[in-house]
């Protein structure tokens, strides 16, 4: 049968690997296709650069724009990063060109997702993009093929490898923040800037993209509510250890009343969950659909090998004739979300405040918590020391953040409060 | 556009979910599709039961195979149940009559599934079985598809919801087997005859087709080792938990030397691994491929809900246009897997042995495994008896299952032990 012809734009570390992954297993492929895959033509900006793999007989175009649009290739796979410049322009100049198009580009699926979607589903080609959400953990297809019977509750998951080797490295060690980052810098597993991965934008960029498949709505990446995890101390980590809870950088999309709830934030999960067992580099995705309840998938969330196995997924997926749109619904149908704010969140709530170990204190934050009717499942006091500032952890049960904002406020301009409090949610919906 | 006639053959409580999801999922699916899945007619073999949902307005068969020929069919799902009989003829009439196949029948696959997808290819239909195997979980399309580009070492699962969930329940109430099992019986989540749940059976079956799809090989069924979970102990299940183990009722096909390993067994799996988490109900299946690394997907492994998810996920692929080979792979050139013998298996053991607490026991034993060059890991013996029968736990380091065989031979042979010694296989390779 006639070759599968495959443009390969950019060549960094997924882009050689998945080429390496094409050659290697070019016979097993081809029988799992029913056709061969050919990587016809690449691109990249330096053609001398050795990239571990044979390029020599590949056809090589500087302008990726020229290599979407060369006739011989039947699919572009997009892997220069960033939302807009090259990338974009490649994706654009691909569809317009009616060739099917591969990308592991979150930043720009998450911006410019649906308007692409928009147009391969006019042009009648594919957009496919396994490998810009948890990397080789195939959670688009499970969501949107594999899930696709249900209505969805909620999508929730670990999505950014970094972090949650940070969260992992400082709970196990319990070193701080800052210094962790640096060893994971030099580890290769945190960029030399961080900003996307530990500020939660990547995480953010690959909820979108859930959402979007699971609710079927087209989500203004603006509208979500992100934090990272620099705020994460060593000591909140110990006491989430100690209170029967893991820290994990959570990515929540989740169906709330009149609206979505959508937010990247460091959550309290049950230390006894299969996804509190996600550590280091894996990420995880958990989709609670209303017929299969809660299904949960586990993989490496980055790398070459992993990325690119979501890569070539996608690249068979085009082989073997298989054809869903972007979203698992006509880009057209697609609803604008309407997104909740975070006062709109209820559940339980982990404060820490650091206070002046004196009489009264204690009388005057409970009077604050009463007056905003949010009820304390337990209070933690570890040693005293009179005078100093010592930690007072507080628990509270069921509550709304309107209500923590308020109490946060109001606890947190008391004498004897040192620090401005810290507050992370409690998230007891998962696997 | 024109709408996908679905025929079910079979109203149990799986068949009766189907039915619900298409009807109350139909506009969503409808959009998800890009065409309308109606109900076309039905098969079972009593009219008259209330099932729950509306089946007056669909067309009624009182022979399945009559409907597997109906010519407003497009697709069958069969779900009659048993390897033979009704459920294989409605399959194959239904392939003969070029209609597309969906079943939930994991015995019949496990039996006829290569012999059934040459039919399938040679008609140009599809046979899909998602619900066959782990339930909810998109197990098959996960790694038929999602994961195609690897070659797998290993998939290992846990498959058999009746059987973790007694697993489950014996570690948390200190409970034994027989009691558990009673328990399970009255809760539902176990069958009057509970064989094929609690003697690996079922768990071998969803095997099979699991290494027919990750190794793309034909699979004789009864080339596998099978073990059940009637000999697990409260014993050694309180004995793994004292060595940082929980006891699982694993499925394991791996890559050895010269051929597959290919069994079910109670394992023990280090307790704080994710797998070791998943408990009760849920199944989790792992698969380990050398470019994606491990993924693990964990879900709901049983009931009408999941099955029914699946079901339709099936249904859904086949409404899109969506179309693979049954094992991801032409049928023709499935190769005979060469399954190697459990005595080749090589890991370490954990060995439960009753002795008489007598001088020189422990010197006789260990001059058993030196003969055999199995080294200890850790010898452990609680409380004192004089005369006495105690439990001596010995677990091993790595050797060859061959060597073990001979060693609890000869151990059992011994005249201070009483019982025959209990052996149970630790597992490190899972995520």
């Amino acid at each position: 049968m006639e070759p599968l012809n495959i443009g390969i734009a950019g060549l960094g570390t997924v882009g050689a690997a998945t080429v390496m992954v094409l050659h290697e297993h070019a016979d097993l492929l081809s029988s799992r296709c029913g056709r061969p895959i050919r990587v016809a033509a690449v691109s990249a900006r330096n053609r001398d650069r050795d990239r571990g793999v044979k390029l020599s007989e590949i056809r090589w175009y500087d302008d990726p724009v020229d290599l979407a649009r060369d006739p011989a290739v039947d699919v572009v796979v997009e892997l220069i990063g960033g939302s807009d410049g090259p990338a974009r322009e490649v994706v654009e100049a691909a569809i317009s060109a009616g060739k099917h198009v591969v990308t592991a580009n979150k930043a720009m699926m998450a911006l410019h997702g649906s308007a692409l979607a928009r147009r391969a589903d006019a042009a009648g080609v594919t957009l496919a993009y396994e490998a810009a959400v948890a990397g080789g953990i195939p959670a688009i297809k499970g969501i949107r093929e594999g899930l696709a019977a249900n209505v969805f509750s909620s999508v929730v998951g670990i999505l950014n490898g970094t972090s949650n080797f940070i969260l992992s490295e400082m709970r196990e060690t319990g070193r701080d923040f800052g210094d962790v980052l640096a060893e994971a810098q030099q580890l290769g597993y945190a960029e030399a800037d961080p900003t996307f991965d530990v500020e939660g934008i990547d995480a953010a960029h690959k909820l979108a993209l859930l959402a979007a498949i699971a609710f079927n709505v087209d989500v203004d990446f603006d509208s979500l509510h992100i934090e990272g995890i620099r705020q994460v101390s060593a000591l909140d980590i110990a006491y989430a250890d100690e209170l029967g809870f893991r820290i994990k950088l959570l990515a929540i999309a989740r169906r709330g009343d009149g609206g979505l709830e959508l937010r990247v934030a460091p959550c309290m999960v049950p230390q006894e969950r299969p996804i509190a067992k996600v550590e280091g580099v894996f990420n995880a995705v958990q989709a609670t659909g209303d017929h299969v309840g809660q299904v949960m998938m586990v993989g490496q969330g980055a790398g070459g090998g992993p990325t690119a196995s979501a890569v070539v997924a996608d690249i068979v997926d085009i082989a073997r004739g298989l054809r869903v749109p972007a979203f698992g619904f006509p880009a057209d149908a697609l609803e604008p979300a309407t997104v909740l704010p975070i006062s709109a969140r209820r559940g339980e709530y982990y404060v820490r405040l650091m206070v002046v170990d004196r009489p009264g204190v204690i009388a005057d934050i409970t009077a604050i918590m009463r007056d905003q009717s949010v009820s304390v499942e337990s209070f933690l006091q570890r040693g005293r020391s009179p005078g100093d500032a010592v930690p007072l952890i507080i628990v509270t049960h069921d509550t709304t953040e309107a209500a923590m904002s308020r109490v946060l406020a109001a606890v947190g301009d008391l004498d004897h409060v040192v620090e401005s409090p810290k507050m992370i949610r409690i998230e007891r919906m998962v696997v």
